[in-house]
C-alpha cells in the first residue's frame, strides 16, 4: 500500500495541514480519529492538569522520556502552544476530549472551553503516528494500519519512575515485523527520540509481563506470523493511565485517537 | 568484566599499537590469535589473489558489502597497504597465513615472502573485532568472549550476489543478547558499516537456514538463555569460504583469528 493510500484508508485526507485539521476540529466539522490527517505533520497526545500537579507531571515526563516525550508545555492558564502551531487553541482544536474528576470520566466532548481555568497547564507529548509515518516511508508494512485496526497496546511489568502522585506500569504498543524489517524499524525509530524513539523490547513478550499477544489491554489484536517478531515501543497511553491512576481533582486528556495536530513536520524531529 | 580485563583474558596485552603487533608478527615473536591485541585498533581479514581474479573479487565485495566490507586494496604486486599502516607488509605482518592452490590448503605459515609474486593483489576487509570493541565499551556482555571461546558462525540460506567465479552462501556470526541489549547492539553496530554494520537477522535462526544453534559450522557453540535472542551479523568468513569454493590457482588468506592489525582506530570508522 502506498503512503497516500494508507492515509486515505483511515480518514480526512482533505485536511492536509495542521492548521486545516485544527480549524475543522474547532468548527466541529471533524470529530473522528486524526490518524492519517495532515500527512507528515507531528500529532501529539494531550494532557491538561492544574498547576499544583504540573511540576510533578513535568518531572514524571523527564524521568520517563520514552513513554512521555514532551514536545510542548503551555504557560499557566494559557490555552495556546505557539511553538506547536499558529493560532493553536488546545480548548477547541482537538476532535474530542475526555474530562476527568478524581480519576472518573465525567464527559467526552468536542470542546473544553467551558472547563478552562486560569490554573491549567497543557502538555503535548509525542505520538507513534510520527514514527509510523517514517516506517511507512521506508516501505515497512504496519500490520494494524494495513488491517484498518487500532494498534494493540499492553500494560507491562516495567515500572515507570515515580514523580509525586504519578506512577504506574509502562504501556507499550506492538507491531510485528520479519527480523530484517525489525532491525530496520529499530534503526529508523532510533532517529526519532522525541516521538518514543527506539523500541524498548523485541521478541519475547513474556519477559515484560505480556502473557497473551492476542489479548491486548487497549486497541485491537493483530496477527503475528511465524516468521515475524513482535516489536514493542513505549506508548503515549502510559501518561494517560498514570494520570487516571493518580486521580487528580481535575484533568483533561485527548480522546483515544483524537490527537492534537501541529504545524511541526515529522522530518524536523529526525535526529540525523 | 572491564574492557581491559576482556582484552587481557585473550592475548598479548603488551602489544598495544598496530605497529608493535605487526613487528612482533614480523619477527616471529607472536603467532597466536590477534583478538585483544592493540585495543581500539582496526583489525582486518586478509585475502590475496592473482590480478586476473582481482576485479571479480573486488566486484564481489562491492556487491556484498555486509559480509565483505572492503577497507584496503594493494596496488598490483605491492605488499604494502600504506593507508592502513606505516611500513605495513602483508607478507610478514600477520601471525599466520594459509596458502591455497586450486582450493586446497597447501601450507599454514607465519611468513609468505617466498610465495609473493608480482601479480598478487592484497585485500583487507573489516572484521567483527571492531564492532565487538564498540559493544564492550557500551557495557554489553559478549558471551563467547566472556567464556573464552571463538564466536559461533553458521552458513545461511542467504546467497551472496555472484561475481565471476565468486559465489556462495553468506556466513554469519552469532551473539546472544537480552532483548533490550539486542536493540542497543543494533543501534551501536549500525554506526560501523565498514566493519559489517548492523545485524542481518535476529531471533528466528530457522528462517535463514540455521537448524541447530548448538552446532555452528565454524567456531564454538555458546549458550543462548531463555531470556535472550540470537543476533546474527554478516561474517568475514564469507569471503574466505567463497574463495575456497572458487578454487583459484593461487590464494592466500589469514589463518583463523590471526588478523592484520592496522594503525587505524575503530572510532575512526564510526559513521556518527
Amino acid at each position: 500500500m502506498t503512503i497516500a493510500a494508507a492515509h486515505r484508508s483511515i480518514a480526512g485526507a482533505e485536511l492536509r495541514t495542521g492548521r486545516k485539521a485544527r480549524l475543522a476540529c474547532r468548527r466541529g466539522e471533524f470529530t473522528g480519529s486524526t490518524a492519517g490527517l495532515a500527512p507528515g505533520h507531528v500529532q501529539c497526545n494531550l494532557a491538561i492538569l492544574p498547576q499544583d500537579l504540573a511540576t510533578d507531571f513535568l518531572r514524571f515526563c523527564q524521568l520517563n522520556p520514552k513513554p512521555c516525550p514532551l514536545i510542548g508545555v503551555s504557560e499557566v492558564g494559557d490555552p495556546c502552544l505557539p511553538g506547536l502551531g499558529a493560532n493553536l487553541d488546545v480548548r477547541t482544536d482537538l476532535p474530542a476530549y475526555r474530562v476527568w474528576h478524581d480519576g472518573e470520566l465525567v464527559e467526552e466532548t468536542t470542546d473544553i472551553s467551558k472547563w478552562w481555568r486560569p490554573d491549567l497547564v497543557a502538555f503535548a507529548l509525542g505520538c507513534s503516528y510520527s514514527f509510523e509515518s517514517a516506517l511507512i516511508e521506508e516501505g515497512l508494512p504496519i500490520r494494524h494500519i494495513d488491517c484498518g485496526l487500532r494498534v494493540p497496546m499492553y500494560r507491562t511489568n516495567i515500572a515507570c519512575v515515580q514523580a509525586g502522585p504519578f506512577a504506574g506500569p509502562m504501556v507499550v504498543s506492538m507491531r510485528p515485523f520479519r527480523p530484517a524489517h525489525a532491525i530496520r524499524a529499530i534503526q529508523i525509530t532510533s532517529r526519532f527520540p522525541a516521538v518514543h524513539g527506539a523500541p524498548i523490547h523485541v521478541g519475547l513478550p513474556e519477559l515484560i509481563g505480556i502473557r497473551q499477544l492476542a489479548k491486548p489491554d487497549y486497541g485491537d489484536p493483530v496477527m503475528v506470523a511465524n516468521d515475524e517478531l513482535p516489536v514493542f515501543w513505549a506508548c503515549g497511553v502510559t501518561p494517560q493511565a498514570v494520570i487516571a491512576a493518580a486521580k487528580p481533582p481535575f484533568a483533561v486528556t485527548h480522546a483515544p485517537g483524537a490527537m492534537l495536530v501541529t504545524d511541526l513536520m515529522n522530518r524536523q524531529f529526525a535526529m540525523l
